[in-house]
């Protein structure tokens, strides 16, 4: 223990994780109940799976930066002193003395423990590994139970996941994701339901949103047309940075990614057009949003024509296609109404994942200062073929139930009421009091209410009173010595200041 | 990739972790919720700690055997070759052909991952590890935020956690802990109170349960008198295991404590009393269960004379203070009258984790063939004294969520109703039917009716009222052509087969 001892005055969590305290988690219960409710409502069933999985399962699955922020959990065995290192090829003094200068000095170019995650050691000491999202656990659930499932098969899953990204404001370490995704069904009804489950889970919330959405098919078939058939997601990711890294920056990213500068000019116009920086409609027909998502659906050959991507004897099939689906799916949604959400097409819209084969959602609060994204999603043709079954397609939704977090704290919209605190405490002068306060906390509890008594028969008046106080209970019961002769109980309304005298089943109906 | 894709055929989970299918989330979640709720019902808030600590949070808090069972996490970093690491003291080939040479032939004494996370180079390449309890954590908690907390505390937690475990039928290597705790109060109330939760937890649940009851400090008082005052944990584990290693078993294992043959046989006479294999009490009065506690109580200092363990001029002051503490809690429980739990008296009751200092707390299913332990707790003094915040009594219980599932099986005693399924499938025979339900099912939604629609329009209709057998949805409306012009649809009741024609708003009602 005695290495440990050093650090035991100073409690603290690994940086970007955090404690929730009981006043926050009865905010973020508000937030997990309502989004629960709503993917029941709508034919989801829950499923849970590992925090562990197999390292092979995960890797190589979220692209080379994705890897490197696994967290790999080490192989479990017996420990060791340092003596058998040696044997088998381990100069203990170097490795570790290496390991001192480079933490004193910051100097060489690794850490040791960057050292031990090295390709060539890893898989010797590491075979497990926290999940990353629960995307890939669910496509390794749905191969490995494939045989117990009924198809289409809908499920939800909230759960928390972890990544060794680098903490900052907003974004954890541990943080949990809500997902609901639909498998082994490829009509697009699945995707405008998912529409309606967004807008239904913020109208609820109170959340104006706005659902940007676009299908990957658009940009397969933009790769398709300028010579770069299977560059599509170079082009997603870069078009995905623009917010970040600005025009310059894309275009010295398609640059690196060996583009052409014929290629980078026909994308040109296209990526400027994100986030609706300029618009290629001409005569967009009135304010109606959804007339004009179908209208600049209608009109996108002519601006592909227009932008020489589009030319007179070569149209991509996969485009029309991706056009094709999303008129589907904005007629549909036009049809079911939405409550509060807007839906908008942006064609630019790509999306970092590279699964996506089809429509992609991505919602944003329409108030406030965030500026990221709440919850998005999209549909991806073979995310179960990696593990051995393939041609099963799936779409899916996920809320990231930290930023809705935030963004509801900013807009002061979390319900007052929402809390599953004491409503009533018992203050007692003494033990005999507290004796006799015992049945009677049991009745109230029978009848629904959540109550205590404070358990230190001895405290002083105010320090159980201000108990009450802190923890917010409604209502007191004071029980001295002439409530238990009379069996009139002092109830102390804390809210308004007013006391009266009740019996027990006075107080029940009372407080109920 | 190309080292992982050896194994994409067959996906699976580590070992000692599992799915939970929905079938399985429902039932897990009757548990979970009825916990919960009875939390809630005495006062205790929900926290939440991340699932990563510190590794010296946890590290020298379970004993040797703990700390090698903790999950540690490689600290995150980039892939390197191997050309770096001889440079600082690793020769690689010795290194892995050591380790193939291991898993080949299963020679040598360690395996690499073992050598690995020996003590030398641990610290070095592992800073955080998945916590291993909710008591560590939570003792960390208090420390951190202790000056926000309004003591006493009452905080609940619902959490995994892991231990690498060799796993085995009904132990896994993740699992559920449901724990609820009152810090900052030494009164005796809140052991009461913990076991009239324990009560009412297992009344609702319906599953009869034994709760046995010792106090530490009367163990403590036995090691006292027997000479041997520092040995209580010793003597306390070897008790422990009598059910597992047998009579003999603990003697031996009193040996290795280095306990005189003149201790062991003081101590013989009261480890055998163990799980009631003979009585101390000589007319014992009648058959009622706290008459009997209270009797074997004040008859104990006579049954330690006999066993010539407390002698005429020696009396332990701690023994007398745990008769004392056991009498008040027995005489309480007694006064507010369990409804079907059974408390019972003893003093063999060890407990494995050393942090107890007071009441002891093991609850048994007194039905069935599980003879594990179903939920337990006790009260431990000083906790948070490791993290720098000393005298701050504490006292909780944990209930084990899978046993209790398990019992629950067993004994047959999952309530049929327990389903957050989906109670209307709209069966349809094509787009425009498809199409004409979108708005119907946004209307039964709304009515709060979990509903949903089969969504390949396509699909042949056996394959869709399969759909519905399978997820055990217990109504289906039909639409065809003649529906859509009459407006009348056609409900089936899936569990009597009766069909009707009804309207939307009459079938609302209906299901509702």
């Amino acid at each position: 223990m005695s290495k440990y001892t050093n650090y035991i005055l100073k409690p603290s969590i690994p940086k970007g994780t955090r404690d929730f305290s009981p006043q926050e988690m009865v905010k973020r219960n508000y937030i997990f109940d309502t989004i629960k409710q709503v993917f029941q409502r709508y034919g989801f069933l829950p499923i849970e799976t590992p925090a562990m999985e197999n390292l092979s399962t995960l890797m190589g699955k979220y692209g080379e930066e994705g890897d490197k922020l696994i967290f790999k959990i080490l192989n479990s065995g017996d420990f060791l002193d340092g003596d058998y290192l040696r044997d088998i090829g381990i100069n203990v003094e170097k490795f570790t003395s290496f390991y001192e200068e480079w933490k004193t000095n910051k100097t060489g170019q690794v850490s040791l423990s960057k050292l031990l995650s090295s390709k060539s050691l890893l898989p010797y000491i590491s075979e497990k590994a926290l999940r990353y999202d629960l995307t890939v656990p669910f496509a390794r659930y749905v191969v490995q139970h494939q045989h117990e499932i009924t198809f289409p098969f809908k499920r939800y899953q909230i759960q928390p996941v972890w990544r060794a990204d680098r903490p900052q404001k907003g974004r954890y370490r541990e943080f949990y994701q809500c997902d609901a995704d639909v498998i082994g069904s490829t009509s697009l009804i699945n995707e405008v339901e998912l529409v309606q489950m967004i807008d239904e889970v913020f109208t609820q919330l109170k959340v104006p949103v706005v659902i940007k959405i676009n299908n990957r098919k658009i940009l397969s078939g933009i790769a398709e047309l300028i010579g770069a058939p299977d560059k599509m997601i170079d082009i997603a990711i870069a078009i995905d940075k623009i917010d970040k890294i600005g025009e310059n920056g894309v275009i010295e990213e398609l640059k690196a990614k060996e583009f052409s500068e014929e290629q980078i000019n026909k994308l040109h116009g296209i990526f400027m057009m994100h986030a609706g920086r300029v618009s290629y409609g001409d005569g967009i027909p009135g304010e109606d949003i959804n007339q004009k998502n179908l209208y600049f659906l209608k009109t996108l050959p002519d601006f592909l024509k227009k932008m020489n991507v589009i030319t007179e004897d070569f149209i991509s099939n996969t485009l029309i296609k991706g056009i094709e689906e999303l008129d589907f799916i904005f007629k549909s949604v036009s049809n079911c109404k939405l409550q509060t959400a807007i839906c908008e097409l942006d064609i630019t819209l790509a999306r970092g994942l590279n699964y996506y084969t089809g429509a992609i959602f991505e919602v944003k609060a329409n108030a406030g200062t965030f500026t990221s994204s709440i919850s998005g999603g999209g549909r991806y043709d073979d995310l179960t073929g990696v593990f051995g079954l393939p041609n099963m397609s799936g779409v899916g939704i996920s809320f990231g139930a930290d930023r809705i977090y935030d963004v509801l704290n900013e807009l002061n919209l979390f319900p007052e009421s929402v809390s599953a605190s004491t409503k009533i405490l018992f203050v007692t002068f003494g033990e005999a009091e507290q004796n006799y306060c015992l049945p009677l906390l049991t009745k109230v509890r029978k009848a629904g209410i959540n109550a205590e008594v404070y358990p230190d028969a001895g405290a002083k008046m105010k320090k159980q009173m201000g108990y009450a106080d802190d923890k917010k209970i409604p209502f007191v019961i004071l029980v001295g010595g002439d409530e238990m002769q009379s069996g009139l109980l002092s109830l102390k309304d804390m809210t308004t200041g007013v006391q009266e005298k009740l019996t027990i089943d006075e107080i029940i109906e009372k407080v109920k």
